[in-house]
């Protein structure tokens, strides 16, 4: 713990302060921090399975789901495979067990074949295959998702985006970047840094997650304060419709209103409704100073207040506005040796500026550590004055999930709530669970509103479950939250969709998997509960009535043309015979 | 013309500048300069029709289009619509008569009701009514769109947003504003400017268009390069489908991963697949400081390399770049007496800074001015120390729309184009067009790669049209460009979608057209080009296709069941008698 920095601050924060742009590097993220499955270190429950993790469930033994109807993948398919990518057709049960297994191994799917296609094309012909033979499809990108929607749950095939990594183009005036679906976030962050630009997202999965994930997730990230969504940023793409189509919406321009934004369909579908190929996003420029603050703050109102302040006094500046409680901190003291920079607080509070003028931001940092100091919202703080404290205290926060996974067995919640409500939850579920809990704790992206509520337990427990489902949904739905910010539905979180939208969004959501996905082959048991089997009944219903009403109106025209025929056998046996049925 | 004050620049930058919020009143806009279609003079020919406009032309009779089979108004339906909005049922031809018509006057609709709706409930019962009836629908804003969009082109039932007018709710914390549809930018801007917010989007026609309308059209403006694009800063809609359905995507959360984004299927498509009755919308902090420049550059490279050097030493501060050529200046000198306050150049900019501190702001606009200077990217310029002096900068870039018109019948183009390319295609014009033009000129939003190409003629002429048209589209199609920047569709552009879109995007269009609208009551003749007509008749083509099968079905089955009718009978007649047909 250092003293209270107050009266120094505005001093030095008027002598340029040396970016950190390592700092980015070592972030935590929105999705938490996330390693590459391919690690048992990582893959596993941080510092505490570094190895001999136990063989992850099969999907299916652990949760109610049935699998769909869909074939099989036969000798023929995967000679057909082999055709469209010769030599990339993984069916080594050893080679696909990583990509079987979600990174957070929680869940475990069963699928006996990996494609790696290196071209739209490529993945055009595979999902024309997979189509026509009724195949379910996995589009798997860095397989770094929180949900488990990037795994496949019964026997899917497993279509990887890892080999579809080429940059296509940047501009260097706009900073426009075309590439494809599967480069990894990190290298392009790191191709367009080097040309003078950022990538508008960053998450602590950097090193493993591919861009066409982060868009088909619709990823938030530590950006996205300044930045904000992908929905945004990405200006074009180019996706695979379920039955080959090319969908070719890669358009580089900033402003296009020609028709309804089709790519607005995929950007956060979880590969649901098409396979991006192809992606064309803008990148800021980047900025030429970095600075961090970490501040203590008395309570969760003097949090709230130091954001507006923040806000007001920062403006366009401010880049990160991160909150961890003390139960946060006293963990990541616990589990990882990480000391605390300032005296010991109920919350903590990181910001980050990043601007174009280094001195300028150092003196809008100071005057607003001044007034927040000055007017006892802060109690206590320090801020990096190089690059290595930055990342020193950027740690304490991107950490925050590796010391939970050391704290025992974690139950995690993404929510999105109304600020001024946000931390109730965790004072609600911490009263509610009492001794029950190891730990509940509450952090996250205050800026953007989005909670990270963590409790932790000695081992998994049904009955602790069920103290906090449904009641952590039901209490964000009260406030018109959201019960997944950033993480998406995937499989994990599909049956509680209907917490955050109407029964009337739900259905239009089916309609349009219905529509872009008529045989429900796309990344099933994803995103929708039931949904594709849902519609699909309905389609078959609406079907089988179609039938049986062309029937009754058949069985009625032979009946009709029955009666006339013997009419007429008769009329032709009469005296007078007449002529032949009128048909 | 003022003498070239670069040497005085950064000094007078060190003084704090008075904020210039006022300049945003009279702004340009993307949308060009757009007035209440109520005044005859603003809605004529600017300075040069401002009375006795003649009658315009019906749509029907200028353009080839035909009616669709939708009902007509009968006198049921005008007593139910007084049953639902009972006093707001207007049918007086003087009244209807501005709603008929657009404010550019060039297109004019026939239809005899407009529905005055004051809540979602309301939007909801008239838009079932219509469905059941198969009455068309023509959603009406501030009736401020540039393409025809917005004015029925047969006699469309005119469903008005006027009186849903009220705010909801304001967030003081995180910006938030909840409103009705009908809200006029203006007024919300006032709104938040007193609550220390600006609303994401500002627009010439901030007086007169509604919020509504703003998103359903997607609104550019002159907030884009700052602050993005509505698909961003739009969290949440309340939407009325077609058949009555009230779709509640009202969230006021900047993060939700649950589902489809469904309301980006309502930004901007223009009122054809559902009705927007309530918008959430984010709104940034409003700055402290707001400075104003206006440069002349030698050349068009001199241009784009002074954006580059902008973006890079301006950065986060940097609200507006903006571009005019020579011709734009003359335009303004010769109709409007305003004169230019720098040296006569080829090429004007005018840039914008908007920031949290006056100093700092001002110190970094001088650092950039005095590199753009000393580098000769820019020969001369002045800026704003005052609000009034700002206004009169933004006055030169804001009233070219209003000097063309009085310049004669103006052809006007709205196009995203790579920067490079923006300018070479006012030269290729100017060439191709040569003394059949008055005046080629180019102008517009360079920051956002958006030019508003516009020529001048005496009157009306064919032959120049066909010159310009497909030339203008193909050439920009060529650059992958977009042929409806921020202006829409609407009626007039609705042919030329193809030039920007490939044919699987336009049939992915049609099909959720088709899913949305069945029908395709709402807006039609807009948008999509034959969208529902030729979905229709897909859909109609498909429906005779099967039933034709049906019927070749049951006459095949007839005859069968006749051959064993036959042969029963001839059976019966035989001496070992057996079974009746088999059905």
């Amino acid at each position: 713990m250092v003293p209270c920095l107050a009266s120094r601050w505005p001093a030095r924060l008027l002598r340029a302060s040396p970016p950190c742009w390592l700092a980015a590097r070592v972030r935590g993220t929105p999705r938490e921090r996330s390693p590459r499955p391919r690690s048992p270190h990582e893959a596993g429950r941080g510092c505490c399975s570094a190895s001999g993790a136990p063989e992850v469930t099969l999907t299916p033994q652990r949760y109610a789901v049935q699998r769909l109807p869909f074939s099989a993948v036969s000798e023929q398919d995967l000679a057909a495979f082999e055709r469209i990518v010769p030599g990339r057709v993984v069916t080594d049960p050893d080679e696909l067990q990583a990509f079987n297994v979600d990174w957070l191994r929680m869940v475990r799917g069963s699928s006996k074949v990996l494609l790696r296609p290196r071209t739209t094309e490529e993945v055009s012909r595979i999902l024309r295959h997979c189509h026509e033979r009724n195949l379910a499809v996995n589009p798997q990108g860095g397989n770094t998702g929180m949900v488990g929607g990037s795994v496949p749950v019964f026997d899917e095939v497993i279509l990887s985006t890892a080999l579809m990594n080429q940059i296509i183009s940047f501009h260097g005036v706009s900073g426009i970047l075309v590439c494809q679906a599967g480069c990894v976030l990190e290298e392009l962050s790191q191709y367009v840094e080097a040309r003078d630009f950022i990538m508008p997202l960053d998450l602590g999965a950097k090193g493993s997650c591919h861009i066409g994930g982060n868009v088909a997730t619709n990823a938030g990230g530590l950006r996205f304060l300044r930045y904000g969504s992908l929905r945004g940023t990405v200006l074009g793409l180019e996706v695979v419709l379920v039955d080959g189509t090319v969908l070719d919406c890669l358009t580089t321009l900033r402003k296009d209103n020609t028709g309804y934004d089709l790519k607005q369909l995929f950007i956060g579908s979880e590969g649901t409704l098409g396979v991006i190929t192809t992606v064309s996003i803008l990148c800021p420029p980047k900025p030429k100073a970095v600075n961090v603050a970490f501040l203590g703050c008395p309570g969760f109102a003097e949090v709230l207040q130091t954001l507006s302040t923040c806000r007001g006094m920062l403006g366009e500046i401010l880049s990160a506005f991160e909150f961890m409680d003390a139960q946060c901190m006293k963990l990541v003291g616990q589990h990882l040796g990480l000391a605390s920079p300032v005296r010991d607080s109920p919350f903590y509070v990181l910001v980050e500026t990043a601007g174009s003028g280094a001195g300028h931001d150092a003196e809008k940092l100071g005057h607003f550590l001044e007034h927040v100091l000055g007017s006892g919202l802060v109690t206590d703080g320090t801020m990096a004055t190089d690059q290595r404290k930055a990342q020193t205290l950027w740690a304490l926060r991107e950490r925050i999930t590796e010391a939970l996974s050391c704290d025992g067995y974690v139950y995690k919640y993404d929510l999105s709530l109304p600020v001024e409500r946000l931390y109730d939850i965790v004072i609600d579920v911490r009263a509610r669970l009492g001794p029950n809990a190891k730990n509940v704790v509450g952090y996250g992206h205050l800026g953007d509103g989005n909670l990270h509520l963590n409790v932790t337990a000695e081992a998994f427990s049904a009955s602790l479950l069920s103290s906090l489902e449904p009641y952590v949904y039901a209490w964000t739905a009260e406030q018109r939250g959201s019960v997944s910010a950033e993480h998406g539905l995937g499989f994990k979180k599909k049956d509680v969709l209907g917490y955050s939208k109407p029964p009337a969004a739900v259905q239009l959501m089916r309609q349009l998997k219905a529509l872009l996905d008529p045989k429900g082959i796309l990344n099933p048991y994803k995103n929708l509960k039931n949904g594709p089997v849902s519609t699909s009944r309905g389609a078959t219903l609406r079907r089988v009535r179609r039938n049986l009403w062309n029937v009754v109106l058949a069985v009625a025209r032979v009946l009709c043309a029955g009666l006339q025929w013997a009419a007429s056998s008769r009329a032709q046996d009469a005296p007078l015979g007449g002529q032949g049925p009128a048909w």
